[in-house]
């Protein structure tokens, strides 16, 4: 087995299970730290702080600082100021992207942006949409935190980022860059913070459809874990297998 | 020439251009009423209800009572009904679609309702959009009033009920019925309303994508009129020609 040296982690369905911890993977990561080795915290939820995920995390008992997380809301921040620095940024979302956008020192403009940054956002309404297809109409770039489609709740799936960004990008008839996963941006900004070798990272999640297929796209290699959303029946009829797959990181041979 | 007994007409770019009337429209419609010939207007917008429609078009001296207006709302109601009596629906929407399903005596059930109906709505919340997914995940039948991306004001081109309705479709992965042109439901709706022979029926409208392609599903004559959206440079790529097409309704032969 590789030894990595940098070590990619996926949230829900790996570390927690909505408010529930995942024991094994709370020790997991433990050893991590133990070892001196690497991680850092991929998440999709451009709602929240890295402050805020950390929190959350270090309740669970994880080790966790702000440094160690990545969410897509700052991966969209970074992947903007690598194309263009002080960009002028229209966004819809809420905290997690406003402070994102905020650190990296983008100038917020309405009316003629360089770019339209759509996140989830539970208090959308048609005006914040109306700016935001004048704006792609008039030539910003279209950029949306990620293309989940619906979020898993006690109520049941409400919508989430990627059908709130559809309304932009049907009425423009403009597709956005997505950041988040399956896509690869998200990973090569990880990449970039994490700062391991790419062939000595490990990208570990547990939907193959999200955080396996992202980390396949970025050519990292890649652990599913058994914890969440896929299932090993899920794995019957699919065009490439994760690098490994496990039922709970305490099988993860270190 | 065919002689016609009843007359569906567009309204913006065929009546009006916004706030500015056609004149030889206005005759036209005065012609039909002289000639006791049936006519009804026939439009894609929600949000009005057919006495604010009537009262825009009287306001430009055109004869117009709201017996004389079938919007998508109306067309909605009223194709909900023919299938299920007394059904429970829940909507998103302005007046316009408010007050058609009230009159057709459907029950308000945000819940579980028999249909979930979207239209036009500029109040939109995130916890409209929910609900509407909720109930199309749990079976409700999902219909829109209208597919059109985007509405075309003097700020712009601003989000239409077709990306509104994106949220619902993308989020559930469940299509929508569209009522509205240029599906050809609200025009079957038209037909029933103005009671006229299918065969002696003339669909007129401006814009061939939504007026002439819904007539000619539909399967009634058309009537293109080049008052608005559609130029004659447009047609020269189309698959399927309008009945007719005429620079301005003054030139119609009666």
């Amino acid at each position: 087995m590789k030894k990595y040296e940098g070590f990619l982690i996926d949230l829900d369905g790996t570390m927690y299970r909505g408010t529930e911890k995942i024991d094994e993977a709370v020790t997991f990561v433990k050893t991590l730290k133990e070892r001196s080795l690497p991680y850092l915290f991929v998440t999709n939820n451009s709602t929240r702080t890295k402050e805020q995920v950390a929190e959350k995390l270090a309740g669970f008992g994880v080790p966790a600082e702000p440094e160690h997380v990545l969410t897509t809301s700052m991966a969209t921040a970074q992947y903007i100021k690598e194309e263009k620095k002080n960009a002028k940024v229209y966004f819809i979302g809420e905290e997690g992207l406003k402070q994102a956008l905020n650190e990296a020192g983008f100038i917020y403009e309405e009316e003629n942006p360089d770019y339209v940054v759509i996140g989830m956002d539970r208090e959308i309404t048609y005006e914040k949409l109306a700016k935001a297809c004048l704006a792609v109409r008039k030539g910003a770039k279209f950029i949306s935190t990620n293309p989940d489609i619906a979020l898993p709740t006690e109520r049941g799936f409400l919508p989430g980022n990627g059908s709130l960004t559809a309304v932009v990008s049907v009425s423009t008839t403009v597709d956005p860059i997505f950041i988040g996963k399956p896509e690869p941006i998200i990973i090569e900004q990880a990449l970039k913070a994490i700062g391991t070798p790419k062939d000595r990272t490990l990208m570990i999640g547990d939907n193959y459809h999200t955080d396996i297929k992202a980390g396949l796209t970025a050519g990292v290699d890649t652990l599913l874990v058994y914890t969440g959303v896929t299932t090993k029946e899920h794995m019957t009829d699919i065009a490439e297998s994760p690098t490994y797959a496990i039922d709970s990181l305490s099988e993860w041979p270190f």
